[in-house]
């Protein structure tokens, strides 16, 4: 297939120089080249906020580092959890003595290798603690709501959570408010082509043309269901309906909707999906306090989209609110 | 092909629908439904920013509006001019008195409707004062450089004109400051992949695999050589020669570089290659003042990307760094 790369095994790096270079006013390489840091980092009495994830979720997760945003990103290869090496490194790069709220995505590999960095932190002196993100309602029955995978919702963790480290909230409360943050979303994604990991060269998954996949993972993870591909309007209803149907509807509460791209995905396209995504909401009473629509969290050049609903209370709005500088997350007063 | 859309023939206002309810503050809808506008315009005593494009290059063109941004847009069918009649209700839009400035890309269509419009609205009393960007260098010769395309350098275009209206100058100073930016511009697009208009449902050109077309137009029109697929680093050698062959090098300029993706492309091969374009100014001595990363001027589903270097002044430079908050370029401080 045609790509702009250089060599397949070395994306990652080359990827990140890219960040660094684009952007020097928000990275600074660290002496771990799979760990990026604010120039600002770590800054005294504020708790660290750290996230890590596989490389090919551009701009997750490296692009949601800046102000009021995360201190230090692990970077994996693609599709792969970061070492413990990295994960410790980054919690060293954004520890300013108030502890460091590692807030990442609910992966085997993840899982383990931030269990193996905390265990060296703490032996280095520095508290870190963890919510682990499980926002995708097609990964596993709610019955068993702790074997989810974490997807698009972690951008929102991310802002609530770092948002709050910048106010100053100390590291219980920035790991209770994220926690709160991830169980007031639902996400649910669908794919309607397959993606190719650039070291592999072909794609390790299929979705047949004139299909999708409700309930895809972001790499790949087999979905719900396949079925024929459905108008924006079908699509918008038949994911809102798993994404509505765990969060109180009564009374109706106002809401972030987060609507990416996979990759490949129009623009265009986004915007038709999010006009009927809108318009099902407002018929349920349910209002849009902010809408975030564009390639937030992809997965190389798959085509789909995701859609994540977070129900809001006032803390919720009042953070999600405050203003980023982040390439990922761009937001004004 | 799979897609998100509904009625292929109504992508257009769905599309519309969608930027009107995710950006609330930012679009105010209009008696003509392919115009939008701030809900700020017209002000009083500012000139209005206006331009005007085909639908397709989400966030092109709509996405630019907003506050130091454009004041309205006239928003054409897929790859198509926007009417004569959307134009002049953009200029009635966004006048307040002080002129508008119709910032737009150099087409056979645009030109046609755009100036049909500035009759209309010079018999009601508006002035319209227009410059017609022509960035890419593949589309004619520098000795006929007037039949040259406006394509990504538009973005500048828009941002340093919009930026010069928001700061107070009169419409003969944004227009001469908005003709500067544009011809301190060059830019080139290499395709890698077609793409189809949903009406029509079939591609109108044809990208072989494992081959690339260097100069491909926004719609397709062809252009300079098709080639083998090279290697991130040699496109990025390959398009940047095109862009500085016309540029003053001596003294080494500062300068904006915008790497814009054409829909399909992954966000991390747009980093991969800005890396290599980095590189390669760097060794000339050109010093990157501001980098543009991701999906700005799309064509649907393309997989590819445009480069584009503007080279500044202190003035541009003034105009470059103005915050902005428009849904296609958030900007703090």
């Amino acid at each position: 297939m045609n790509r702009i790369i250089n060599d397949p095994d070395y994306v990652v790096e080359d990827a990140i120089q890219g960040y660094l270079k684009a952007h020097p006013g928000i990275y600074q390489a660290t002496d771990n080249p799979r760990v990026l840091k604010r120039p600002q980092a770590p800054i005294a009495g504020k708790v660290g906020v750290v996230t890590g994830g596989g490389s090919g979720h551009e701009p997750a997760f490296l692009g949601y580092m800046g102000k009021n945003m995360l201190d230090a990103v692990a970077i994996g290869e693609v599709f792969s959890s970061p070492t413990a090496g990295a994960f410790l490194d980054a919690f060293k790069a954004a520890d300013g003595g108030a502890g460091v709220a590692c807030l990442y995505g609910n992966y085997a590999g993840d899982n383990m290798n931030v269990k193996m960095a905390i265990k060296k932190a703490t032996a280095a002196g520095i508290t870190v603690k963890t919510v682990v993100a499980n926002d995708d309602v097609a990964s596993a029955p709610v019955s068993e709501i702790e074997r989810r995978r974490g997807v698009a919702g972690e951008i929102l963790m991310w802002k609530v959570g770092a948002a709050a480290a910048a106010q100053g909230y100390d590291l219980d409360g920035v790991i209770t408010v994220a926690q709160k943050a991830i169980d007031r979303c639902r996400s649910i994604g669908a794919g309607l082509s397959s993606c190719t990991i650039p070291a592999v060269g072909k794609p390790n998954f299929h979705i047949e043309p004139g299909t999708m996949e409700i309930g895809i993972g972001h790499h790949g993870e087999p979905g719900i269901e396949v079925i024929p591909t459905q108008s924006a309007k079908e699509m918008a209803a038949t994911m809102l309906n798993f994404v509505l149907a765990e969060q109180a509807a009564s009374p109706p509460p106002e809401v972030v909707v987060l609507v990416s791209g996979l990759g490949a995905t129009p623009v265009m396209e986004l915007y038709i999906y999010y006009a009927e995504v809108e318009k099902l909401l407002t018929e349920k009473g349910i209002r849009v306090h902010r809408a975030l629509v564009g390639n937030y969290f992809t997965s190389l050049e798959m085509m789909g989209v995701t859609l994540t609903v977070m129900t809001l209370d006032d803390e919720l709005k009042k953070l999600v609110d405050l203003p980023t500088q982040a390439p990922g997350l761009m937001q004004g007063e």
